[in-house]
């Protein structure tokens, strides 16, 4: 391989973009620039990408104040176009998938088995700030923030090396891009937050792809039961291929849902993965676990609104956990 | 020993007891009529009580419309009386604690490394029920509610034989009875619920009986720093004896306490013990825990309000566990 410090590219490259001008308004299509990249920076030729509801949730729900203009898209898979100084570990060609939390390796997060949540990541300090100030992106004269640091919804965009992984070649980019956000959401949440346990019974709220993968890392984690609740059937079928044993529509009875669970399984759940990202959703969720030892996970995304429940919940012995990109 | 069988007692005992007649009112001591322990059951001289925050929740706060009249009082200590039939482990003159959670060691909950919450205690189930409605206490021919099953503001109370503890003959009763909850809860809160781990900072928010059992608890587990949080700075003197290193008054500072905390500790505590019973002291507790690993433990009894917190909290890595006497 030739040394990285031959590849660094200063050319600005003018590509197509999905850009959100406003909050609530429809994506617009325009011609961006792409800077090339800096220190430490990898530019990147997004070859795929999935839309997650956390970009939906941006664009008309959250309505940060400092949002705007923004690249929206955080669910991609891409080659290395070019790689800035100090770049080591990619080069041109590498096919790779843009990460919305870093990995520096060095803090004291990164450096825990605890957690995936670099101190460098943007969740907690600033919550509320989900689209990046600095950017290599822009349109027309005005920076465009980078949606959590990736940007997936434009041809090209730039990342910092600790927030690039880099995957087999082998691997078709259309499919792995969920990697990106969804499938590894969903199957951490399941194997790596809430440690579903052998033999264990789950319940899994919301079967779009967050789902959907909670429900494969409960198989793969070895639970015995595991209930899919949806209020689309439709979704059923699907949940079922990836190993969901039971299914419940919320719809179809009278009763709150967690009544409903409690009876199927003696008194809740061991496991319960809430991926919708609704409060109200999250509270049964909580009170579909058995007590004693019932760990609920927030898996899906809102920041509008607490969660809230009954103190005697968590006394009564359950837990609540929460997830970011599956921990 | 003689054999159980020739303890069964059949007589009444009359004695007195504070008996609480309608919420909100002050408690009247009335001669009270204790009946024979039946089956598996104990009659126990009570020698000693503490005063708990729940006894007065229940009087003055829960006020729940099934629980009156009622002999409040659960963190006591006394000795056998009598036995009913089918008891083995206990005779008269044995020192014992009464317990408001049963373990009749063979439901799957006893049965559980995971959860002291037998499935013949009152919690989860049944919640709003804190005054059981079987009874061995009468008074001028009302029955009298069993407060969480103990009733030790009397000086004779009937449990069943799983909700008691043998304890050291030599054991000073009226020290003792604070195991029967305070300091369990507290204790148990930081070593078995939040498993608190040697080198860690601790903040413990309310410092009564269960607070300073919390900061015990963390001292115990080997933490290095042990934040102790209270409005009564009178508390601090008596939280340092108990191992705490350092001390914060809400009302000395402008900033939210969580924000103080976090400055004091790059970020946030890696465990915090809320033992106060305030939904609003819940939240800051959980916001006062670092991101990435931190966790909360509801230590303190309420039910009249939802806790509550943003989503991204838990998102953020950290973990919302409760304790019931301790786990």
């Amino acid at each position: 391989r030739p040394k990285s410090t031959n590849l660094h590219k200063t050319a600005v490259i003018r590509c197509k973009a999905a850009v959100a001008w406003e909050p609530n308004k429809p994506l617009v299509i325009e011609e961006i620039e792409v800077a090339p990249p800096q220190a430490n920076e990898v530019r990147i030729k997004i070859v795929a990408t999935g839309v997650c509801h956390t970009d939906l949730y941006h664009l008309f729900e959250g309505m940060h104040k400092d949002g705007f203009p923004v690249v929206l898209g955080h669910e991609g898979a891409g080659i290395v176009e070019s790689v800035g100084p100090g770049v080591t570990e990619f080069q041109p060609g590498d096919k790779v998938i843009p990460l919305f939390i870093s990995q520096c390796r060095e803090c004291r997060f990164c450096k825990s088995p605890k957690t995936n949540q670099c101190v460098k990541g943007w969740a907690a300090d600033r919550y509320d700030v989900m689209a990046l100030e600095e950017t290599r992106l822009s349109c027309k004269g005005k920076k465009l923030l980078q949606f959590l640091g990736t940007s997936t919804f434009s041809e090209y965009t730039v990342l910092n090396q600790i927030a690039v992984a880099k995957i087999d070649p082998a691997a078709p980019l259309d499919k792995v891009c969920l990697l990106g956000c969804g499938v590894c959401t969903g199957f951490g949440a399941a194997v790596n937050t809430a440690k579903v346990e052998a033999g264990s019974t789950c319940a899994v709220f919301g079967l779009g792809a967050v789902g959907l993968a909670a429900v494969m890392g409960c198989k793969f984690a070895g639970a015995k039961r595991i209930i899919a609740v949806d209020i689309n059937p439709e979704k059923f079928e699907k949940a079922k291929v990836f190993g969901a044993t039971e299914f419940v529509n919320p719809k179809d009875h009278s009763r709150p849902i967690n009544q409903v669970l409690a009876e199927m399984t003696d008194g809740g759940v061991d496991y319960s993965l809430e991926c919708v990202g609704n409060v109200a959703v999250m509270r049964s969720a909580l009170e579909s676990c058995v007590k004693g030892w019932g760990v609920s996970v927030l898996v899906g995304w809102t920041d509008l609104h607490d969660f809230a429940a009954r103190p005697i919940q968590l006394i009564a012995g359950r837990t609540w956990k929460g997830t970011l990109f599956g921990g």
